[in-house]
């Protein structure tokens, strides 16, 4: 069984390698998904603040509501999960954040759980869901877009945010950004000895989960 | 890319259809596991109790051990997660238990989370995961062990209980029993007009999310 699943990507992007990043990661995991990418217009730098996530708001659910017929699910690959409490209300088919996904699938692989993020907080989901269990934030150094993860010098500073988190004893590693997969960094932390969680492959694993709850694809009684 | 899985059920039984529904449940889904299914030994009414915990601690441990060189991950299908931080600790595998994941899974879909369990109260990783979304427990009227879930009158406490965790406002209900799966509660619940998370469904979709962090299968820098 295969599922039409659409991804908006809240950055702005003329090039198809950066659209198509998140989509390429979940359908490398997900051969079931058939995924269509769009990105919002005008938002070059994405969302890394209060006034950029109001901006960004209306044109998320504007092309939310277009789609939704032509869709089974939709992505919102945003570890801000802008808009997606309330195209949960208004849409018939699942909605998933990136990062609701990401501090969910976090609280299976650790208790004290550090975050790498591009803003001066963790986004507000990853506070509400992993409470105390929210060790420690990292803001790698020089960071103020998304798009700063993408060059040698901000994945430089991805590996010393890292490995601060690792120093101070986390026994978990949660992205907060989805410029952090665009920029491969769960590769680039793979000897890093702790667990990591890509917000992108979250969301795919839980888009996946949402469409078995949906469908409740289980035995029947006994069989 | 398929994998090995084995899957560990702490309720010994001879019936063939019981013994493999959690494996069909997960395998419906997720058709690239290859999932082989063992019991352990003179544990007839499974784990409902600390008593009956503490006598199924050692089997699963050594069952596990004696498995681990022949999979690529290993499920413990009981919602108490018996021996799992023990087992993540000297297995080289990833481990998942049915509650940490049920738990997990519950916090995408709401903020009131009603459980129904077997047990006087729910099982300790719903209480360390979910905090001040465990809003509601029930206890099935009539119901010691998992297999009393299995009769008529069982399926119809169980919807009785699903009613009463609906009514005081509960925004999703999650199972922390397997024994609710092997019994197909969440088609019998299909209708109730809230999100039902399975057990065996989440340790499902976590045993995915585990294989997918570990084998770090993401796109390359930009590519």
């Amino acid at each position: 069984m295969s599922y039409k699943i659409g991804l908006i990507r809240v950055l702005t992007t003329k090039k198809t390698e950066i659209l198509l990043s998140h989509q390429k990661i979940i359908q490398n995991n997900f051969p079931e998904f058939e995924i269509e990418t769009k990105c919002i217009q005008d938002q070059f730098e994405g969302i890394h603040d209060e006034k950029t996530l109001n901006i960004a708001f209306p044109k998320i659910v504007k092309l939310a509501k277009e789609w939704e017929k032509n869709i089974d699910g939709l992505i919102i690959s945003c570890a801000g999960d802008p808009a997606v409490e309330h195209l949960r209300k208004i849409l018939s088919v699942p909605v998933v954040g990136a990062g609701v996904s990401a501090a969910c699938m976090s609280l299976n692989f650790g208790k004290k759980v550090g975050i790498i993020g591009i803003e001066q907080y963790p986004p507000k989901s990853y506070e509400e869901i992993l409470k105390d269990r929210l060790f420690a934030y990292e803001l790698p150094e020089g960071v103020v877009t998304t798009n700063d993860l993408q060059t040698d010098q901000g994945r430089e500073s991805i590996t010393n945010s890292a490995k601060n988190l690792k120093s101070i004893g986390c026994d978990v590693i949660t992205f907060a950004c989805t410029g952090l997969s665009t920029t491969g960094a769960a590769t680039l932390l793979k000897d890093i000895g702790l667990p990591v969680v890509d917000a992108v492959m979250a969301e795919g694993a839980m888009m996946k989960f949402m469409l078995m709850e949906k469908n409740k694809k289980v035995v029947d009684r006994n069989v």
